[in-house]
């Protein structure tokens, strides 16, 4: 189905990874971690300190292109990330943007209707392609087996950051907007499902061989908002994305949506789905996998742990899961406090999985 | 099964709220919502202004009695939960906890065996008795129909703040010790265990008509933690408690549990669960309703928006869940922005159902 892409350098059917869109149970799985890039390696926070502000380093090609490829450099990962951040879209689209040390991001808020009226997918252009930049020297510095993942946020998951200013354990201004004024929230909504669709069309033409959407906080709504604000955004982006592109596999990962997740596979036509750390296995087993290429979910505070137990979790999410197509993952990001030296030991572990 | 309870003024049985222990789905259902007493209600903050600190509140008998009767006399609800904090528990045990405006609770972080040790139940019983006089005040200023209900933090929840000293959005703090010490942790859990029960055990004497275990950060573990940190010791206390009050309803909590609140249900032993704002009413249809008491779970944002979208949700609610033993309530805590009217328009709108 998915054989050779003319439009790259090596064909895509090369790449491990992408096997399993294809329906293939590889043995052992392909395996990459979210936020594989990042403070736990020492040659990242070297680049970080010369960068400047965070997202100067999200801007910067040669910089971004760097810390992509240091993780696949050490560990061999079966796909690389594009290093970016998801609220380079807000960014660009003109909303004030800025990372806090030791804080996290701060966003001038989105309130009003005059709010949305500043921003704009004309002002995104330029910043959405010097990302692609990044891609296009990607594509080029990986080797070839490598796949490449492009990526954006979710509309709902980026919105809760552009209406509460900053993140929050329940998204309380983003869910309160919602209910009162569901109108103006639907058109912030529009405009993030447009923005997304064209920052990953200039992904998938700079060379992305898959995507994933990150809904971080898809878990805090209830299930008619999670059908308003989650499904149905994320419907939209990836009917306009296979238009476009349909060969280009997407990964959903809509965290927190425990039984609903597989409603959300179904209703949004994503071809793999990120399990978050608290998606019990049984329900993995039991509504996704077989059904879906399924991805996740060992708990990245079990790899700063690391050691038997960690092994064990792995034997048993391999044992469970690697049956049926399948990519290794962690259910949530990388923390920073994590041993390099644990990553390691896990690659190593699930590339024993099925092998003499 | 539940009739005349010698040890208080009123019959249990006059209660309303306390017939759906005994299998009773009533038309209306009984009502009371989480966190009734509280910042959105003026004669609440006139209270907490001259009360000093947060936790001079929860130890003042007479002023915990005042506001927990607040919401009591201002919408008749079916039940009164006693005004209190989970972390009146760690405070009691020794530990230092404070209220920082505006932030949430700050606490002496526990991280080693030292810290631990510091702690003892011992040092808890005059505080605990402290909280017991106001149940015992309750009793007495209650009207006969209303339930009082006592509660404690579970286990894991109060954990996370304990080792976190702070609330966050993913307990990483108490995660980590958890899987780089369990031994400690385990420590950690009995003495939490063993105060609880106590602590539950004088409001039981002191007229509590049933209990519920709030275990608000239960969504945030993998399967096999969910069960080690949030099931076993929770059947441990629900087992305790039974044995000592056996007609004593209690209901958990496990916020964000999703799939697994049907395996906490059946393996803690409790008598009814509160389901969370993210819980699919299908999943509550089809694994919980009808099973045991269902309570939940509409969301606090909604009562802030108030209006028609809050009562259709709340017709969505009743007629999926009122024709078994089931208590309105919210998925989460009211929030202080909530109108009072709005309460009202619930209350009467919740009021409205199965009568002519």
């Amino acid at each position: 189905m998915r054989t050779v892409d003319k439009g790259s350098i090596h064909p895509r059917s090369q790449r491990r990874m992408m096997q399993v869109f294809d329906g293939a149970a590889l043995g052992p799985p392909p395996i990459w971690l979210m936020r594989q890039a990042g403070r736990y390696l020492p040659e990242y926070r070297e680049v970080r300190a010369k960068a400047g502000s965070f997202l100067n380093l999200c801007y910067n090609p040669a910089m971004a292109a760097e810390v992509t490829l240091q993780p696949i450099r050490r560990y061999g990962f079966d796909a690389a990330i594009l290093f970016s951040d998801i609220l380079v879209v807000p960014d660009a689209l003109g909303q004030n943007v800025r990372f806090v040390e030791g804080e996290g991001p701060r966003l001038d808020p989105i309130r009003d209707a005059a709010g949305l009226a500043n921003l704009s997918l004309r002002k995104a252009t330029t910043k959405f392609d010097t990302v692609a930049e990044t891609v296009q020297r990607l594509r080029q510095g990986l080797p070839g087996e490598t796949a490449l993942i492009g990526f954006c946020g979710a509309p709902w998951t980026v919105a809760t950051y552009m209406v509460g200013g900053q993140g929050s354990s329940d998204q309380a201004a983003a869910r309160g907007l919602a209910y009162r004024d569901p109108t103006l929230f639907q058109s912030l909504m529009d405009l993030l499902v447009d923005a997304s669709v064209d920052y990953l069309g200039r992904q998938a033409r700079a060379g992305a061989d898959l995507l994933q959407i990150f809904d971080s906080w898809a878990g805090s709504l209830p299930d008619d908002e999670f059908e308003t604000w989650v499904v149905a955004p994320t419907r939209r982006i990836v009917a306009q994305m296979k238009a476009q592109f349909p060969d280009l596999p997407i990964i959903g990962f809509p965290r927190g949506s425990g039984p609903l997740a597989f409603n959300y596979v179904q209703e949004t036509g994503v071809d793999a789905v990120g399990c978050d750390t608290a998606m019990p296995l049984e329900l993995i087993r039991s509504s996704l996998s077989g059904k879906t290429v399924v991805q996740g979910n060992l708990d990245p505070l079990l790899l700063v742990a690391g050691g038997d137990r960690m092994r064990r979790r792995i034997d048993t999410l391999l044992a469970t899961l690697a049956a049926n197509p399948y990519i290794f993952n962690l259910g949530h990001g990388i923390v920073p406090e994590t041993p390099p030296e644990h990553v390691a030991e896990l690659v190593r572990h699930v590339r024993s999985y099925g092998r003499a």
